[in-house]
């Protein structure tokens, strides 16, 4: 396949922001505004493997007015602003290929409003997942979307973030309910209600939640929480195969298991995170799992399962029993991406994301793995495959244009197969910088046409995070 | 309160169409078209109280070609098109208001792929949500959403609809996955994927969910199923009074009990109800509930809502037992409406639709009920109380201005008491003509301006079933 490799088109147009804007900026923000180069570096890197010239400036916005007028005045000198939360996308949604202003919403923190009895809060979008659960543990409650960083809730929500549990609650496209958003026009606008349920007028909140910056800066989110389960299980199941492991999740999806969490990482992932989290997990095909529910739903749910499994080979479940176990078994998940990155040092991942129905799941992983395994690279995969959407992390050498190469030469077969599978090209980690190409691919033109009319028609100046989503020139659409 | 009451705003400007324009549509689609006085009527007209010209013409389409064919041609004229499915629209959403050409699609009605290993369907946008079920049923697996029409899977997706089950299995929002759409051009896209999540861009299919037919028709739509769940108990249960009926389902939720339907009914209605469907419901306020899931769970499910009923004063649960009474008693409830009309021979409903979230729904629900009382109309009171939703229909004389004028004030002060509460003034039926006001409200002009501009940049011309979710003067907003 001769799929285009996205990364090596990267157009970089980084263009100087005028004194007088700076100069204003400084004026209007004093201490929350600066020009230092360390942190505008600091604003100009992610998780992604691009590097790009770092942001002009960086405003730390502490209040919606401060996002507001930080808007306006870039606005004034035509200048492009860029959201920031804390800095964990993969796609490079942060980077100023552009140039422009970075708006730091990070200080941004306060928990608003937590409704229990309507199980809804709502905060500040850089208020981190994390955060917001500890805030709301004392209700009985929690909030589910979980990526594996603890990122903002703002970031959650423009790359419409899903993660672990989202098998069972739902990703960001579900669980918002309203937002506070920032114009192109610098204008605060509301989406949505508290209610459960709407039919009135066009869904703002939705069209939001996934526009990665480039429609408006979210500065408020209202989410869902959930009453924390009366009963929890977790376990782990090994298999001798990957192909086992996958059909193992197959069929508890297609018997809707209302199973909590469904991870799979192969044997070389586990390696990965027994190193770097002191676990001693075995080094095979596994799946990581979680039940909730009461005592006897759980209970039902695990025999199924483990029905499930042993039928096609899976060990007896190993499990982790007390609440510590739990956390650290799924601190090691979440943190598998890191546990790729240091065991290779000084390497970058080039992280793939397609999501499949689920009937295809092992279409799709499976000779993407032989493809990675021929390739010579060295490679993690996890997957929140009861979503049928799972990780591929090439680790390459970022000076090796040829790793480079191979990595985005897997990536583009993997998308190519997702595709005519059914599926899309990013399950939860945005289009970014990085999959502009198969968007088109995937959406088809006049798809792509009516989404950049909107982005014409909200934000006629392209300052919104631009070049994110969207290759510059209409022509590649 | 004096409220806006915007019935009586209303503005019809039907133009008639170009003479050209009915013979090239006359010459294209042959027997598809129709301008007979008799089936233009029976587009213009649907289950709100509004009376309105009938269109100018009817094609009866067929394929999604003929769709674009027919939106082509009315563009060239810059005449209206107006998507017709099955004529169950409560908000006026057929009615030609600006005139123009119906394009009923109820003939476009082929299951086209049932994919029961992912738990999903494509349909094309005239199969109706029985069909639907009746195709799927030999794959044991069932789509939830149930308004009380047997609308069609287009209109329903249109307006965002939900129904009894939403409670559990979500509205229309939740639960399209991907839509094909004709748009304002004539082209034919496609939003979305059969993939279970995705970040891929402009959330599109959201975006089209709930757009009332003014962004584009939707022609296909690809929607979840879920397996018929192996235990399903149904009951009913009298409480003395509204607020313990009310205050029950409050708890219910607020303690997460996985409920698949909740539904109030007051005194009065079960009258109307029992009336209808020949049944012998207790004539007091009532809650309709359903349970799904595994005999355990289930069990547990009963346990615990009987348990707090009980405390609140509800009765022991009556069973409907077999299949047979479970499908007599969820018809009685989808026909309540129809019930409602028929207790007043020759009115009209004016049907309100507000959903807050479910700590305010005592409050909403009550003084309203109250302020029904107080005015003499007769109304109709059903809920579907899980989600926060209810309507009150109050039935009018549709030649007396004040028992239309005496409707729309308690419709308003219904709606600004729900505004109040943190909630919509339309949980499923849409604004159709009926709740511009009102969504300028809720909305805000800073939101309506977005969504304005929007509609501006899918639909210049303002051809796609103008009138409808915006008051036609820019300066209403």
């Amino acid at each position: 396949m001769n799929a285009p490799a996205p990364f090596l088109n990267l157009e970089i147009d980084s263009r100087p922001a005028p004194a007088a804007l700076l100069q204003a900026l400084s004026e209007r923000f004093g201490a929350q505004y600066s020009a230092a180069l360390v942190v505008r570096e600091q604003h100009g890197r992610d998780e992604s493997a691009f590097s790009v010239p770092p942001p002009a400036a960086v405003v730390f916005a502490e209040t919606t007015q401060d996002v507001s007028d930080a808007v306006k005045l870039a606005a004034q000198y035509k200048v492009p602003v860029i959201p920031f939360g804390v800095g964990s996308s993969l796609e490079g949604h942060l980077l100023a290929v552009q140039g422009g202003i970075s708006i730091d919403v990070s200080r941004m923190n306060a928990v608003l409003a937590i409704n229990a009895e309507d199980l809804t809060v709502t905060a500040q979008a850089g208020v981190t997942r994390k955060q917001l659960n500890e805030a709301a543990k004392s209700t009985g409650l929690f909030f589910p979307v979980d990526p594996g960083a603890d990122a903002t809730l703002g970031g959650m929500a423009a790359t419409r973030a899903s993660g672990t549990n989202a098998v069972r609650y739902g990703t960001m496209r579900e669980n918002v309910l309203a937002l506070e958003v920032v114009t192109a026009q610098g204008e605060v606008i509301r989406t949505g209600t508290r209610a459960k349920k709407s039919s009135a007028g066009y869904d703002l909140t939705r069209l939001m939640v996934g526009s990665e910056g480039t429609l408006g800066i979210i500065t408020e989110v209202t989410v869902k929480l959930y009453p924390l389960p009366e009963a929890v299980m977790a376990a782990t199941c090994s298999f001798n195969s990957l192909a086992a492991a996958v059909n193992t999740t197959i069929q508890v999806i297609q018997m809707g298991v209302p199973i909590a969490r469904c991870e799979l990482l192969d044997a070389n992932t586990i390696r990965m995170v027994n190193k770097h989290s002191n676990l001693s997990l075995r080094e095979g095909a596994m799946l990581l799992m979680e039940f909730h529910g009461s005592p006897a739903s759980v209970q039902e749910q695990v025999d199924t399962v483990q029905a499930i499994a042993s039928d096609i080979g899976g060990q007896t479940f190993e499990w982790a029993s007390t609440p510590e176990a739990r956390t650290k078994l799924w601190t090691a998940r979440h943190n598998a991406y890191f546990a790729g990155i240091q065991s290779r040092p000084g390497c970058k991942a080039i992280t793939t994301d397609t999501c499949v129905p689920i009937s295809r799941l092992a279409d799709a992983l499976l000779d993407s793995v032989t493809e990675a395994q021929a390739s010579g690279l060295t490679y993690f995969l996890v997957g929140h495959v009861g979503d049928g959407n799972f990780h591929m992390g090439y680790l390459i050498d970022p000076d090796s244009a040829s790793e480079r190469a191979t990595a985005e030469q897997l990536n583009s077969q993997l998308v190519q197969r997702a595709l005519k599978l059914g599926g899309t090209c990013t399950g939860e980690h945005g289009v970014g910088l990085h999959k502009m190409e198969f968007l088109v691919q995937e959406a088809g033109s006049g798809a792509i046409a009516m989404m950049r009319a909107i982005k014409q028609a909200l934000d006629p100046d392209n300052l919104m995070n631009p070049g994110k989503i969207f290759a510059r020139q209409a022509s590649s659409s």
